[in-house]
């Protein structure tokens, strides 16, 4: 008997009756025209086991969820020099908000809100020329999640490089500061094109393996960042993962989390589970509203908020 | 053998060699006085079990951490109808900031920064005369540490009424939104009384405990809050517990906590222990330097970050 | 034939029939019973001519109006040792934001806003008891109109005390930054009463004749502020005097003026006329709409914007 | 005997022994280079007289000046309808500010801070092609001056295009909000080159002479702006010339008046001078130290504040 599985079909049918489901992101063409009946979710256990139910197949935008992986990867390329260039403080503002940036002469409150992703991005352009930075992006998530059929969509891309003014307005803002060291055009590029990733629940699970298990990808063994480090960014995930609901979403859910506009949240239930989940509508904080209900619900029939101290259900 | 005993000891001797120990707060001569030399440091397990060292025995002036202790309180007195009075949200500005007020219409960001525990305080008054207010307090905590000695320094309480110009800037501000409801000395006297408990290490971490254990009193077996509240307050500690230095205390510790500026960290590891530490010097953030630093010692030899996958060591 | 009598008296039969007479304060019951269908003028040329329309007779509150006054008796009495405490810069927001306070460390932009008022009356209180600092006021502002009927209304005082607890909460902010010295009651209580003052147009026209002719006072010929102190004073109520609504008053109307939320505004032509007007009616940024928009067609019809070079008109 | 030109010399050789000069901007390379040793002044009266001393004669890059010629332009070609994109108070912070522009959703404050001045560069884009919107404005300040060999620095134009990012991220901000209509380089391009308008004292205060005189060139009887808006633009001048520093300056010397980081600064007596003094060192908000000094001690000897009330001195 599977009880995980049938927690998470539950789940979506329960989901598929919620009537508010929130607004679907209308800045970029290709992300409003996205049906906000959507829902998908998918958990990777620790044992390896793959549970998922409703949309759990169908790609979407991963957006800020890419926030994750290129913080992981510009760590492994530069190590802790990187935090002499952005905090690792939760911003109590949106997370497009420049205004911090002026009291803080230009260094952002955490990696996980915009202007500290562009950051992230300029760090792996000092490393990386832009094509090669991007090549890195894709590589890494692909091998993460075993799947080399990952691609980016040129479309969301060029619809954010398009109408993304208050990114170029940070970027430049920075710039002024001296945090952004290349012409702006290139660290949003590289941001425009990650935050375009297209992976669908079932993908997003398994590359989020490395933050359930000590920092290792458990399907290859091999070590993504040291346990320490995957410790870390589960610590800031859960502090700065949802923007300026981050405090709501450990309050409600309890577990690390990342969500981006696209309606995707990934969440990781350290030693026990990846999971992933997705719908399009989104609450007034900009994170997926079904998404956040679905995981509340899972984490209360599971136990596996990182506060429970009961022994968790796992298979 | 107890290795928890020996991790303890060994922390307390690493600490007393620590040459910068911050500073100790001194905007109230009964906290200025305190010798910044001082370190003490009590764990009890989930078995009952109790580990000191230094100064565990030591009263000091418990601040803000008494915020932790109010919240439950007034959870279990007006039920979640609180929140519409405070946020749930990390502040992203210092302990005392009134900006975000002005912008947020008297709604303080969390109960944990001032302005959210005067508040809380203002709500304890719609249900108890004020001498009531702070009795049920002291009853709260004498009960949770099952130890009748706690008491209220009247010369730190007088001391915080003195010079609390912000505190009361703070109370007026918000009542100024109709977000308190009583005279401002009321919920201000009543907050600067219940800043002013007493406590040594050991009390506080037995005070904790309800907090590691699904909200219930290992001790009498009494459930103080339910499970789930339990798991929120640990959320809304390791979100909010450390004022602007939060997200740095998610990322080097990984456990749920609060300081106070009397240099105390009550911190939690759901289902393993309750730690108290104590050094009166304060980082520029507000929080015990050397506090922090000893509790990421214990969560790298004991693996009890909330983040870390794999089975932690008790006893 | 008496041109300027005919431009007020027409002014004051336009403003009949406005409809859109803004909003009357409401925050005090003593100031919102006023009806908004009252307007008044007067303007006491610097030939001593008086032109009035109206209700130029009756009775209102000055509220902030009685900055100037507190502003000029306290450079009379500890000069510009003032400025160390008081900025002289338009504030860039509302007239009672607490915002600016933070980031500038307790010192108000300039006196004409409520922070800026208190640290006067504080001022005063270093060298005036309490009711001897109101008598002072008193006394000042019946010799300046040469009325001595004129009173505070204690109501609108009471009224004051009783909900002002933003000004409560911007005295006891300041005091933390050290620049309140005294128990806020004190400053707040002699701000109260100040802004409590009860004159008609006619009163107040007469007692702003001094900030048109040099700093003399013309009917004794009195000097009241040195003629650079006058000038100055001038030049703080066109960039200060009307809060978040400066710009556009200098812009609309050209000349000094301050406003009170009771509706009242006193406009100085230099050389030229003292004026009060009256209207109940607030504009959003809580500045009397009929008010600015007869002194508009006041200038209009005169030519004495300060910013007109033409030669002006007089009686 | 012209008394006049005696006070004109009699500050320049005043403020060539002044030790404190402030600093010279040093962001772009061509501005950087220039002595802080110079100082120039020439005033052109009423009647036509010109009266200089110093370095009147020595070309300096106009920068911020040229935003009263762009508002004129401006106000020519769309009239009020500009005041939609663009409001008329003072900022209450510095020059490139950003955090007003997300709290007022990317309205500037003013057309005098640099995101204001951006707005209009924009607004007359609306109505010429990038290179004819330049012409205009250099035939506009040629035509006032009477001069046709005034030119922009190339040099100072480039060096402001490649080092202002913060006047990049400024316009992506307020394109973010709409309030840019075109590609941000288009309107940064014009307004980098208007501001690098290189003139020497004699030049610009006879380019100013409109703004004394009621609208009008009295070289050549014609009218550039009607009365009012002449009256208009010189109270803008006084509440917002001056950056942060507009109060301080109305305070000290009490006209209108336009700084520039160039350390220029006009200012305008109506009916009676166009002024322009220079010298490169700045105060701590960005205008002329020695500017500003010149100007106070000029209207103490001529009485020339608009709001002095006696009649003045010329000639």
């Amino acid at each position: 008997m599977d009880r995980l599985q049938d927690i998470v079909a539950d789940i979506a049918a329960e989901m598929a009756d919620v009537q508010d489901r929130g607004t679907v992101a209308n800045y970029i063409p290709a992300l409003a025209n996205v049906s906000p009946k959507h829902f998908g979710m998918c958990i990777v256990g620790a044992d390896g086991s793959v549970h998922k139910a409703g949309d759990a197949e169908m790609p979407f935008s991963i957006q800020s969820i890419s926030k994750v992986f290129g913080l992981t990867i510009a760590l492994g390329t530069v190590g802790d020099a990187l935090w002499k260039r952005v905090g690792r403080e939760p911003s109590g503002s949106a997370f497009n908000s420049i205004v911090q940036l002026e009291t803080e002469h230009g260094i952002p409150r955490n990696p996980f809100i915009n202007a500290g992703a562009i950051v992230i991005s300029d760090i792996l352009l000092g490393r990386y020329e832009p094509r090669e930075a991007l090549g890195e992006i894709l590589r890494f998530v692909r091998e993460l999640a075993g799947d080399h059929s990952i691609m980016i969509d040129e479309e969301v891309a060029r619809g954010e490089a398009e109408t993304g003014f208050r990114n170029q307005a940070l970027a430049a803002y920075m710039r002024s500061f001296g945090n952004i060291h290349h012409a702006i055009e290139l660290p949003l590029g590289l941001y425009f094109h990650q935050c375009a990733l297209s992976m669908n629940c079932h993908q997003l699970a398994l590359a989020g393996r490395y933050l359930m298990s000590d920092g290792k990808n458990p399907a290859t063994g091999r070590s993504v960042v040291s346990p320490q480090r995957a410790r870390r960014i589960n610590a800031l995930m859960i502090t700065c993962g949802h923007y300026d609901g981050s405090g709501e979403f450990a309050y409600r859910v309890g577990l690390p989390g990342k969500s981006g506009v696209g309606g995707g949240i990934l969440a990781v239930a350290p030693g026990l589970a990846s999971i992933a989940v997705w719908s399009p509508g989104l609450n007034e904080r900009g994170n997926s509203q079904l998404g956040a209900m679905a995981l509340e619900r899972l984490v209360q029939r599971t136990g596996w908020s990182v506060f429970e101290p009961v022994t968790p259900l796992l298979g």
